[in-house]
């Protein structure tokens, strides 16, 4: 009796790292994406590529908030209900015309929302507090109160001056943008591309969705839902189906999407078994080992009983990391290749899902234009509602369902949260992250949770 | 001296109903939308049509969850590191494979993540906690723990039983539920279809966003506000430009609007200026007053200065409201022509914002087949980070930036936010409600959050 090959993880030289230290690492290792101009209806959800500035002061004139009259407010100081100041009507302004007279002392001026207050003028009367009449057989306003100066009317430049940025590089543009955008006359829009995704599965036991069940084999679900999370943060999913199980054609297939993607996504291949693929892959790159390249190499071909060699790579890639030290999803990994990240998310569907928001999510959003800091998860702080009373050698991110009660912002564990298990997966609004160590966390301890 | 014709909101017809009441009236108006099949990879942020079940049980078989030897756990009753039990290899299985032969008592089958258990084995041992052997020259391996009957194995069905429902018509499809439609071979979905929403503007004060500045003028913002939020609660947006400003112009574009859109939403022209043509055509339909329709339009014909007539719009149409007691945005109006919805929005960017969130956004998440409670808009309560003293006759909706700290979620009010201004609009999160009263609401106070 002897003891043979190595075994599991020291095989694939695995040396787990932090979570935060593994995002700082994705986030370093991207570029930002190509950029181009589209036109103003198709902005919103898009970050900006360039700072976007009030191309006029805004509003562009004193601009009537009411329907009314512009009025002389000295002429109204002495105005009350028994004794309305008179003004004779001295023309009407709609929206978007010019007065044809100023507003001279005695006088009113009919305005419109929205409408240039005519000079003379330094306020508007609503229209409600008013009343018409009909003084020497000429149109007249009856104003029954005292109009405070500058009452009802935005000056000139008082939200915006021109020049003013009103949006910088890497800010994703909302609905509000879009107003703003339109208001300073950009009808196209420097933003970021969105990134091309390729997803691909990993596993001889996958078929494709459409296919009936066989014995022992399953259907790709991961693809459809990276798919789905990559269309969610801005990207376009390539779906190029199954990664081959050897390692010469997996890489192959790799360095084809490569050609035509921003981002390659794989899913599952990861763990230890002898025919995770993308664990071999990536072991060629694991040079920190001291045993290096061609000891990780010549392991796998015996225990993987395969001829793959390294070098199926490019030779300018790198590993980022092949251990995360986080529950669920401690096998993913991360490399560059060719200066493009690949992600090797897990293949259990709620490791697979914790990676993406982790890992892929942020990647979509640097790619995008965001700063490193913008394109960190949103974190926030909840008050726990359960308790994970076994403490965990690594980090746990566990699914949960977030609600209010009476303002204070709860986090309450959702069931079927097993790495495996995809049930609670489209319940989940944010991450709990319970800390590594030996206490857990139970019930109303606050704890930061990812906002999905 | 005479006094003269109805002035504003009297000439109009109008009463003010309150926000609850306006949107309980938009939701009854609404139809379901039309439904269609898609691909599950175009499915996500959709709207289901039809209840969706698993097709299997789920796991289909008993499926282990580690890398490692399925084993009889008998056989590792008496298992420690220095006694380990030594088991004989039968066979090895790979995910997606069967084994070749079960596992009878003395023996192991090396399995993987993902692969179906074979019978006779009831636990799976982590390959970490195995040893590689040889034994009388066959293959064999150590465990040095005991197994737990069922460790690492999860039973058939334990997530889903073939035929249990996992969602239901109108529930929004995330990614979590795209899993799952892959796994149970949904490779098409019934959902909703996207509803077409038209987006026209009125105002003689508008030009197109690509045109140069003018004196009075300004340029359609709401237009390309309005649409980013078509698109981003699900909606197509449809940009019909500017509505004439000419009741019997502007009918007949609504008329017209009304053959190729699910949905109209106009912004401005809703307030009381004589040029105010939406709430000139809505007018008509207010037949609650006393005076009913003709002297309605009556006095808006003489107020106008126009032909315009009832009959405009076609026979079917009726009023929902034309004054909501809310604040911004209070001339919100209402209608169903010919079965579809008219949303009149104020033309102040900030009321617009306020009227879509309430209005248009439910009535988009019905219209995809939402039901009336879920197609309402989402509200927290959260502690209110700023002091409103004056109280006010009107409900008031004021935009905010949520955050969390220590657990609490805080609202705090953004400068800018008047009704006419947009400087802020891109920045809320949120939209405080401020109760109806002569209070307001001060720092601390426990306030309802209209969630964006």
């Amino acid at each position: 009796m002897n003891e043979g090959t190595l075994q599991g993880e020291a095989r694939f030289r695995r040396r787990a790292i932090k979570v935060d230290e593994a995002m700082r690492l994705v986030m370093e290792a991207l570029e930002l994406g190509r950029q181009e101009s589209v036109p103003l209806w198709e902005a919103a959800g898009r970050r900006l590529a360039e700072a976007v500035s009030a191309t006029t002061d805004w509003p562009p004139f004193a601009r009537s908030g009411m329907d009314g009259f512009a009025v002389r407010s000295a002429d109204t100081a002495l105005a009350s209900p028994g004794a309305p100041a008179t003004l004779r009507i001295a023309a009407t302004v709609a929206a978007g015309a010019l007065a044809s007279a100023d507003v001279a002392p005695g006088t009113a001026v009919r305005i419109m929302t929205g409408g240039a207050v005519p000079p003379g003028a330094d306020a508007v009367v609503m229209l409600e507090q008013t009343t018409d009449a009909v003084v020497d057989g000429q149109p007249a306003v009856l104003v029954k109160r005292t109009a405070e100066p500058g009452q009802n009317i935005a000056p000139r430049g008082e939200e915006f001056r021109c020049g003013s940025v009103f949006a910088g590089p890497g800010e994703l543009l909302r609905p509000g943008h879009a107003a703003l955008l339109g208001t300073f006359g950009y009808a196209h829009v420097p933003v970021y591309a969105r990134p091309r995704v390729a997803v691909l599965a990993t596993g001889a036991e996958l078929l494709p969705v459409e296919a009936p069940l066989a014995p022992g084999r399953i259907r790709d679900s991961n693809s459809a839902m990276v798919a789905a999370l990559v269309a969610q943060h801005g990207g376009v999913p390539v779906l190029l189906g199954r990664v081959p199980d050897e390692p010469g054609a997996a890489a192959q297939a790799i360095v084809d999407a490569l050609q035509q993607c921003d981002l390659i996504i794989t899913t599952g291949g990861v763990s230890v078994g002898d025919y995770d693929v993308m664990a071999s892959l990536l072991s060629f790159l694991a040079t920190d080992h001291p045993a290096g390249k061609e000891a990780s190499a010549a392991s796998f071909a015996s225990a993987a009983q395969t001829a793959a060699k390294p070098g199926l790579l490019p030779q300018d890639s790198r590993l980022l990391f092949n251990k995360a030290a986080m529950r669920p999803g401690a096998p993913t990994s991360a490399a560059v290749l060719s200066g493009k990240l690949l992600l090797a998310l897990s293949g259990n569907p709620g490791a697979c899902f914790v990676g993406f928001e982790l890992f892929a999510k942020p990647a979509l959003q640097r790619l995008q234009g965001a700063t490193p800091e913008q394109a960190m998860p949103k974190q926030v702080t909840a008050q726990l509602a359960g308790s994970f009373t076994k403490g965990s050698p690594h980090e746990r991110f566990v699914r949960a369902r977030l609600y209010t009660e009476n303002a204070v912002l709860c986090a309450a564990p959702l069931g079927f949260g097993k790495s495996s298990m995809m049930a609670s997966i489209p319940e989940a609004d944010g991450l709990i992250r319970i800390k590594a160590g030996s206490e857990g966390a139970v019930e109303g301890d606050i704890v930061d949770v990812i906002v999905l």
